[in-house]
């Protein structure tokens, strides 16, 4: 069976070493103490590495039952949830007000990583929770957040999303559940909902569902649709659960993985609704959700492609298997460790090299939310606005690959259910499905954000990878070679293809479009670049300061070089796919297909 | 639920356009008139697609089950194989004097794709069984061709290879089963194999094993390994069966995909086996088995990736999502298909491409197999044996990405397991790891076949391709610029490579194999490459012919552009990869990682 151990160490590298976090003046940042961060980071870790993650599995073999309208959730589930509720873990960014701690999202995501490692299905109930409680935090009155809220943050009760209907996901415009005004200024919900995660669950007194619904005799499409709260039991005015409202759940869906989680179809039948925010503007609102959604699915990439790597690390270590080409490195053993090929070594490499990269890279996320959020700083929302389909999508496609490398350093053990490997694959393949397709966050990415406030934020980041590399450039001529003039080369591509849809896209945005997904990987690979420039630098001064673990940063540096050379120039294919334009991929009539 | 159509057309442009069959002089060609090879292609598509492809789903959901020692296979696929036994399939390229129908390998091949793409876990029943067949026709004294051969050509009996044990499976050498020597010379077999497909089940009468073991006093190691044939049922000298051998099922195997397949673990106690070919030269015969094993395995990522992309395209052409950007172009709908948009085009286009090239390469190995074994072509011989881990390696790992392509186009429904695209990306998951997993089939092509005889085999292909370019440049000015100069440049690519390795592996062989599994890829683009450029000329031919069915060809042409345009300028990125060399891979002590 697989195990997990928490990245203490390197998510204290990323807070302190990278993001300088109590050198910030984000409000909140100063409490950041490496003695405090580690604290809690440690306690996070016994939790996730020694009661979630030996639940992983069991969830995955289990999976959840329905009887008599009642969801059962995996043995141990349950107990586990107490476990996480006690901890105070399910509100550790949420506002002090309604029973969190305030922490800032850069807390939130380290932990947040660990939990979606250990057990992604398990956590995808609390996961839900937050992003349900934080719409309400930026949409609902002051009557709807001292409803609901404290209870959520606490997780006593739960939340979900409901979107996607079985005719409609990514073109919620035509959707068909339908609100009907009620005299009380209430409503009645009646659709039905597919692929809600954590629908519905034995593990939560009452289930808060933010539904999106179309008022009776508002706008067509999308511009007629509103967000709704609809609550599993009603809640009184004195705050005690009253009436089971009328939402059922209609089956469980049989997935590919995340087994552990319930995903349902749910009905409604005028159930009784109240409206989250403003009438027809239920996208808005629901954005608020999907945003920090986007961000926990790109974790979620990174966190997988992170437990996978750690057992397939274990087991190349372990598993003797051939001899050293260059000669035996256990001459007393029967075969050489696994480790000592260099293609099983490449592929732990590209894994580590990943890993790391996308760490620093949420984390860095993080920041930014924080700095928009605590700190008012408009650049920081731009540039995460930008960022989120890059960390969605390519974070997410990317560590699925990860995870599938990491199942093939089992070989055929990989393929066998009690190894657990393929579950980490199962598990991450849905990253790159929900909270919008991948295509989708590329199609945001090139149709949407690029362009954004007049380009405005895609040519900030530009800037400041430029900055990064003017500012660090002529000290250490192997830094120079190793690390910055990839990383210049790298982001040279990238603006070029920027430069190619600008000048192509106005006459037809197919030529844009068709690029769309190789331009949200080459930004990602620019990204991991910028991040391992950044933490290359981070590590030289670490050793130019005689930092005690001299081999942690060695280690850095050598990864690094690594992604470098390995990994970054990827940039140069996608932007010649980019660059062919849209005519080889429209040529033909659909019937030709 | 999905389905599954067989390509008869494409496959007949291949033979017929592409390989020009007729006008070989391979012995046998001359048969396969294009009515001959059309009424075989039609009759096997009609019973993959009618009877194998339904049952694929009920497998997958059903798998098989052990009860005292007996293995049921899923519903159906009893009858489904006594259907496939009466149709003759099992025998069609196996000698008539074993009841075989004794054509091509092309055309078992062609059919061969059907099977599997419409049913890859029933399909290898009888493909282990031809495996097996195939050793036992190489290396087995007449006696053993006459006791066997009969009944496993006509899969009354099945076959399996008995390979890998818990300790080891790339590394044979430290196999512990044991081959004690007996009077009557034959020999008793003791130990546990693992992994064993179609290991035990109900579908057969007997089940002849190959299994490698140790031949008690022989050499050490690899040196020390001879195979055997060890029957489920000893058979009687008039060829009725005799007592049940010490052979039994110690459990199945639960799998991530190719549930309908019974993988076994096997138990030898003293089963009696009869030595199959020469003393301590196993792993030679079983490489005959292996080798074949490995073209099919090849196969079935080629064979997953269509009956996906099928799938991924009606599903594309069915669900209305979104509108296209250039303008509605289904007004009178609620939304348009999903094909008009760019990134789901890109997808399709980058499946569609890749499968036709990996047909036309397959059959074109097929056919380099008939010119080695039926006109004794020395050539041919090292060439498909150089081309077989990038057969192998590159299709499986090519084959598998579009699958999960296919798979991605229908959003949270692909997630599902009932719509039947999970299923797709699971049972082909394996074919990238058995047989060989693929950084072995890279290991094997960079540290072994390259330099095979002389290196003469790659030298061979670089010059047929340079020749072909010759042949066909000046001609169309488009088709120089689409198709030639791309082939050109990727095959340079190829050299630089090779060159690489032969500079800098000399002095340090990690050099070269930590771009083993970049140069298996790049060089599977280049024979996709060369195929593409093929199929074009040879569709401009039949076009400037006046063919009547212009579209097919026009549309060969279009995606012929799309995978020389997009898929084919990969090999600069590996060649990029393979020329940073060993120094990052190697850079980390293994306590470090």
């Amino acid at each position: 069976m697989p195990s997990y151990t928490a990245p203490t160490k390197d998510l204290q590298f990323v807070l302190h070493n990278l993001l300088n976090v109590t050198k910030s003046d984000i409000p909140g940042y100063d409490e950041l103490e490496p003695d405090f961060t580690s604290a809690i980071l440690e306690e996070a870790g016994k939790l996730t590495s020694s009661v979630l993650a030996p639940l992983n599995a069991v969830g995955d073999k289990e999976g959840c039952r329905l009887e008599n309208g009642v969801v059962y959730t995996p043995t141990g589930f349950k107990e586990a949830f107490e476990q996480v509720k006690e901890g105070g873990w399910t509100g550790l960014d949420m506002p002090e007000q309604y029973g969190g701690q305030n922490m800032p999202a850069v807390m939130g995501s380290a932990v947040g990583e660990m939990f979606s490692a250990s057990n992604q299905a398990f956590t995808m109930y609390q996961g839900l929770t937050h992003g349900a409680a934080s719409a309400i935090l930026a949409h609902g009155t002051d009557a709807q957040k001292d409803t609901y809220l404290p209870n959520m943050v606490s997780c006593e009760w739960t939340g979900t999303m409901n979107l996607t209907e079985p005719h409609c996901g990514t073109d919620l415009g035509m959707m068909r559940t339908k609100a009907e005004p009620q005299d009380d200024g209430s409503y009645k919900i009646t659709g039905q909902k597919i692929f809600i995660s954590s629908g519905e669950h034995d593990m939560a007194g009452n289930i808060i569902h933010l539904v999106l619904a179309k008022i009776t005799g508002g706008p067509e499409g999308i511009k007629g649709v509103s967000l709704f709260i609809v609550p599993k039991f009603l809640v009184n005015d004195d705050g005690s659960l009253g009436d089971r409202n009328g939402v059922t759940v209609g089956k469980i869906e049989e997935k590919m993985g995340i087994h552990g989680n319930s995903t349902c179809v749910m009905n409604y039948d005028g159930a009784t609704g109240f409206l989250l925010g403003e009438e027809h503007k239920g996208m808005r609102a629901m954005f608020t959700m999907m945003n920090e959604a986007r961000l926990g699915v790109g974790m979620q990439g990174l966190a997988q492609a992170d437990v996978a790597y750690q057992n397939a690390l274990d087991y190349a270590k372990d598993r003797l298997q051939g001899r050293a080409v260059t000669g035996a490195e256990n001459p007393d053993g029967p075969a050489d460790p696994l480790i000592v090929h260099p293609d099983i070594r490449r592929s732990l490499m590209d894994q580590k090299s990943f890993v790391e990269g996308a760490r620093a890279f949420i984390l860095w996320g993080a920041s930014l939310i924080d700095a928009a959020h605590r700190a008012d700083d408009k650049a920081a929302d731009g540039l995460v606005s930008l960022l989120t389909p890059v960390i969605k999508g390519f974070l997410t496609d990317q560590g699925y690959d990860m995870t599938i490398k990491a199942q093939q350093v089992y070989g055929g053990h990989g393929y066998i259910e009690e190894w657990g490997m393929s579950q980490f694959t199962r598990d991450a393949r849905i990253a790159q499905i929900y909270e919008g397709a991948n295509g989708v966050q590329a199609l945001d990415l090139v149709g949407r954000k690029l362009a954004q406030d007049g380009g405005k934020h895609v040519m900030a980041f530009f800037e400041m990878v430029k900055n990064f590399i003017k500012d660090n450039a002529g000290q250490d001529e192997a830094f120079d070679k190793d690390f910055l003039d990839p990383l210049k080369a790298a982001s040279k591509d990238l603006q070029a293809a920027g430069m190619y849809f600008m000048q192509n896209g106005m006459k037809n945005p197919n030529h844009a479009l068709s690029g769309s997904n190789d331009f949200m990987h080459m930004f990602g690979h620019v990204c991991l670049g910028l991040m391992w420039a950044r933490m290359g630098k981070a590590s030289m001064d670490a050793l130019t300061e005689g930092a005690s673990d001299a081999a942690f940063y060695e280690t850095k540096l050598a990864t690094g070089r690594y992604y470098m050379a390995r990994q970054l120039p990827a940039t140069a294919l996608h932007l010649t796919r980019i660059q062919s334009g849209a005519d080889t991929v429209m040529a033909l009539d659909a019937a030709n297909f």
